[in-house]
């Protein structure tokens, strides 16, 4: 038996290679799916099975992709939309060598939602692996409140009864393979473990450990990011994503090619980390480090349009456009050669961002320095504790609420650690706000440092900063 | 956390990198040790803790290598003749970021083996994962019969014990992380799948589903194979086997550069696989398979003298390098570059064995042709079933017993697959025998062909040809 | 300034990348054309000319399928029928950042054959760099027969003057990069050292040391091979060849399936190396070991339906597809999973060659044993010597001239080292031939043991075995 | 024949591999040199020759690792204190396969130089390609300076005799390669064009196009930089560098670790490109850019204490300690885990540089703001134009003269792109200067802007900024 587990980063989801005797599937590929296709030929196997335990709205599926590349028949859960692939219905059985995967239906994340069981056939049948989608994560469970809060309680319900009488039921000793890991949009405290079983959730995930009527209130009393891009992703995902073949290859652009495109209004994402791009950076660019661009670009980046990309190192090229495939943006106008210092050896304007440490910060603050302090982290983050006197608005909402900050004064801003107050200072700046600070190390700095903080009631600690997880992928070709 | 499993094919033997918040823990590393300090050094940690969980034989450690490079301690139990490391004792704890590790006293396989615990401490410090070493396997337990037959009962009890007092109770969630998979010459029944729990085992391990009597009646009665070599292993991994900084890089040999070193007495491998060994190859060599070099040179090849080796293509000759150095082999005389083809492009002499399949050896044995049928499998394979009319002598054993093969008639071998099959023929061809067949196919292909076997009381059917599975290394550079 | 010869082996073809501040050319572009798109990417570079020498007809073009991945343009000589692309002429320039390139007009090998002169603008204009395509190789001159013996005096005529008119006016100094280098089916003498400049040729190179008359005698007389799948190359490179995206990735076949597609009349080849080949084999493949299909293949297999694969080893897969899509075969029904060894275990028949040394060959002839030797190399080794009483029939001929061959005796077959008569003895057997040997060695063996060859006049010493020179691709994935 | 050149980027070396019919040899190998074992094996080569064309002064020699790697012999020109090698006398040669190898006794960059002429035997014995080590580059001639001004005269004399008398006499046709590229500190004008011939550099070398005494006159009058690390590097390569084994691992140091071992007066360098530095840095660190630390890291760092590094990505480590091991820095305390951002997620101090665009600089200096301008180029450099009212220091020099340098007013630094002016600006902050600007673009984008320079006279123009030219290094693992 050949089992590996594809993480994407930055999206932080997991997909599943599995073959035995030449034959092999893969649960929820990715939409860069050659990887799989690599696999199978490594290992000399032919994908037989593309199983999806749902239809995703955080990025792309690879279904369709690789049964092109493949062959291989595409399963997922009743739903009366699909425009491809087959049904697969509870109990159906899928034989794999000396292996047997069988569907089981766990809804609850969403209507469809299907687990796969994976069974050993040459030492019993004993089920060893459960793939359990978007059902149970390890430390969390999967998201409900995507039918909107009418539904919530009844999926609440529906995905307690799927874990307790589904998924639980089949041994603690089996070995869970979720869809996500820590730093997914879709679960709030996935672990930063990627190793599990069933028996150690039961005893350790911290929303099993409730009753079925604690469990229901729990979770629709979960407040989660939606963005605006999750229906473009489900509606793509419903009729299967444009097939890419090979990855774009953006055209190298000098900065005067560069320049024009901006002006014609393609807008520009620059993926040097904060720090780079709060040195010098070309005006007018967003600034979303690398491995954020899977789960931030959707909140800004127009679906319409080609982009335009700025990068640290050519290097990352391929990382940053293979990121942004993944949620459906495959045009591009190009990148620019050289990177920001063939801007500045142009001679081409450039602008830059103020130093404010947490300390300058704090100095500032008891001088009764007249600044603005906004915190751009999510809703259940600053429902845990936040710097005083500071303003929240998650950043994915910050550009349809301008007008909530003042204009004639400086703006500091904040989150977990400088990554995603970078994203908010560049689109102050596009704004046309003056001097605007993003607070390298952020909330973190401020706590290290000692410095006071407001704690609001919360049941549960948060975790680490799990959205801010790659500061660059780690993926390079 | 940063989890992998690091196999060496041909050994089946696993190791673990582990690391939390830039701390790293290596379990049982392997010679050829950069591999861990490259996982560390793409991960950015460093190695703090190197951990054996017994004394191997059947390989060398990389423990004293690895501390080298990286400065990480060694730890392993008590014993007295240690010539290096550290001991620890049951209970010890090793703290690794947000992780701990726990050593567990689980003697059996040997009186020091030691198991470790991998807890994670940011939710909770439940123990998560077991590296078992060879206390436990996916689907047997370690051998017993090291010491020998008069100490086998007293170990037998001792791993059932540690077993059951010490792995099971840590609970049905806990994932295995044994040191060897399928294919290791250190268990006899190790399952093909990877990947279980102590709960899977618990409830599927056919040497768990016995009283403790019948346990130790069980484990005593096994026969294994105890090549030579085993106390070879175990001498240098008592005082810290050689370090080798990089491969050794056996220089190029012209057909007569290699004749000459054959004619001083330098043993030849050829690596190449059965078939092309039988089409046409070097007189005198041995004929080992890439995948087998690690488990079955030690039988055969003098520790105390320089090696020759015939590969089929160049590619390989880092793995065949790598295979060998990882149970002692570390001087090489030189490989002929060319191979077999620039050997009889020189007219050098050359000798090829007969095709013989099996359809054939039928036809000849019903026409009662004089033929010696040798069987070479093991032991316990043969006590399994074999065909009819043939004798057994283990493939490890056979230099030491040629005086019982008849010299006068044709001599036909077979094993399961003809991989170990090739080696004996290669043995009886350098011991001037006349006309040799290697049955290509051998059993299984008897048995495909619906021929008849004799078949004798077993308790559990024997697995598929687990020591030949890999034709090549696969882990080629 | 970037630049990089990309050598497609088996081919021996030579293509070349070029870039200069930001914008790229490429010459003479192979089929799988990924390879160039990488470098443009790696050096941040945008292709923008595609430069073709001539129409080849020994391969692929890949300037369509390099088109559509990067929009660059592509150019070639005048020709009535071109199916794609501009047409450049004698003088036409191309500006490529601080370098130029300019066409040059050089029949010969074919009417519309191009040079393309690099010239450094920054220091001065000066050429240092001429892609002489098949005009002019190092150590040797294209070939003029392809339109046949009546124009062969004109087209010898004609490449006479552009080399003597065109290349070697441009100085001594200037740096020659061919379209080919030793082992191509191009040329008959090409050197196998890849670096030369017009000054070293002008000196050395034996077809340059002739009066314009001597020339044309001397390649009038030359007389090359011409296989039939030529035109087949010719008329798809006319059009342009059908884009493939990525590799075709053939599936995995059991024994039993590929048996079931052999039935049904698909062709295996087998690419063992001839030895493996001689040990045992599926019956009915043709044996063409891995670095001979680009060059061999087109003589037998069909382009009208699927192939089917052998491979020593899973990992040659790609390399094996590579060399047959760079010459057409684009239809794969499968690869045989686990490659002969599955066969035999699976107990299903096998044939193999039985060995003949040099010296047993030999001897039999001493012998007066009645035996047919067969000569299967090009006319012109067949012109140079050749071993006492055996007949020639090229292997690329042989299955068209069966009918002179004895069938109630053994053949014994020899190329120059065992490879071409690999192929012949495979092509004996599927048609039913009896014994059929491969003499390993051949007459490279015969030869370095001493004995008696039959040398025919010749003006100049044939090369070593150019055709024969991987025994595998060396470029594997 | 295997023909390649080995690059080691930063350093502009060229190092050479040749192999024919399984003997090699490597012309002038780096230190870290496992990269030529590396191609010895995967050709089937064993090294047999390791020939220095003369002892460096700008990095350290590989020979005597390679030599205990591979057993190849060193050679190289006669020199009474050679710790290691054998001396090779003009005419000595060094058959090598199908070719051979002759030295030439080409005095004039040092007196032991020598050239090695390489001939191909198979076609005749002509010469087609000369290692021309520091005698002859592309584009210039090596630098005559190092023995002191007294001798330069001679040293001319000597470099225009063996280029006129023994380089240049071997034909127009034979290829060049020397042992640098543009970008080396070892010449002024290399060409930006690595391919070349002596029919080439004959016509169109500036440095050709002179007689004599005008060489003599031009070649004394060249002022170069000679950085003090030069005699360090020339010690260690008359005795032999230490030997590496493996490349050094640093090992990933937390803040609070990498804070201590600063306070410890442990030297940090931060190797970000300039403008992430500007935006943020560890206070205290130096700035060289990746690519700059073999070039410059040798003017400011000591040779008796280990180093720290600060990477902007972890992928970068490898690559930062090659460039440092190349010119003898081979201890490290260790490397900041997580990087910049981990500085400040701990709340520890940062400092940044302000931006101060060329723009600014001009409005600034036109309204007559107090303002030191400093220009820290190459003397050839500023010889050829400059920003008016600037003063030049070199940086090389600025440590040892910062008291030319104000305390009370703003200081903006430039060079020809911002990275030296990074180094410098660092340099400043370091010895606790106030208002520090790295003027990003500097020259390059004053003259872009179109911007008034000062003219002076020279001779010939100068090239693009050679020094620096690489922001990463190109060749990560």
């Amino acid at each position: 038996m050949i089992f590996e587990c594809i993480k994407s980063e930055g999206l932080a989801h997991h997909s599943y290679f599995i073959s035995s005797q030449g034959a092999a599937a893969v649960i929820d590929p990715r939409r860069d799916a050659t990887v799989y296709q690599e696999r199978a030929c490594q290992h000399g196997a032919n994908i037989q099975y593309i199983l999806e335990t749902h239809r995703n709205e955080d990025c792309l599926s690879g279904s369709l992709a690789l049964a092109t590349l493949t062959g291989g028949a595409i399963y997922h859960g009743h739903r009366s939309d699909w425009g491809y692939g087959n049904i697969a219905k509870d109990g159906d059985l899928f034989p794999l060598g000396g292996l047997q995967i069988s569907a089981l239906a766990t809804p609850g994340h969403t209507d469809e939602s299907l687990s796969y069981v994976l069974a050993d056939m040459e030492t019993g049948g004993q089920p060893f692996m459960i793939f359990s989608g978007d059902t149970l994560f390890v430390g969390d469970t999967g998201r409900i409140d995507l039918y909107g809060p009418a539904q919530a309680p009844r999926l609440a319900a529906s995905i307690y009864d799927s874990i307790y009488q589904k998924l639980l039921p089949l041994g603690d000793g089996v070995i869970l393979c979720p869809a996500h890991g820590a730093g997914s949009v879709c679960g709030a405290n996935i672990a930063d473990r990627d190793q599990s079983t069933l028996g150690l959730e039961r005893q350790h995930n911290q929303a099993l450990q409730k009753s079925r009527a604690e469990f229901i209130k729990y979770k629709t009393a979960e407040i989660l990011e939606h963005p605006h891009y999750f229906s473009q992703m489900e509606m793509l995902n419903r009729d299967g994503p444009p097939l890419l073949g090979n990855l774009p290859q953006p055209p190298a652009l000098s900065p005067a090619q560069f320049r024009s495109e901006m002006e014609q209004g393609i807008l520009a994402v620059d993926t040097s980390p904060p720090v780079a791009f709060a040195g010098a950076h070309v005006p007018g660019a967003y600034s979303i480090w690398l491995g954020g661009l899977s789960a931030y670009s959707g909140w800004f980046l127009p679906y319409d349009r080609p982009l335009l990309l700025v990068l640290e190192d050519e290097m990352y090229l391929r990382a940053a456009v293979q990121s942004l495939v993944r949620i459906g943006y495959d045009r591009f106008a190009g990148y620019l050669k050289g990177g920001t210092e063939s801007w500045y050896l142009a001679s081409f304007p450039m602008e830059s961002l103020p130093l404010l440490t947490v300390h300058e910060l704090k100095a500032k603050m008891e001088h009764g320095e007249d600044l603005f302090l906004l915190d751009v982290r999510r809703h259940n983050e600053r429902q845990t504790s936040y710097i005083p006197k500071s303003h929240h608005i998650y950043v994915g909402h910050l550009e349809n609420r301008l007008g909530e900050l003042p204009r004639d004064r400086p703006v500091a801003i904040y989150c977990t650690s400088g990554r995603r107050a970078g994203i908010a200072a560049s689109i102050l700046k596009r704004a046309g706000f003056g001097t605007v600070y993003n607070v390298l190390g952020s909330l973190s700095a401020w706590v290290n440092a000692g410095y006071p903080i407001i704690r609001e009631h919360v049941e549960a600690a948060p975790r680490a900063p799990q959205e801010e997880q790659q500061l660059h992928n780690t993926t390079l070709p």
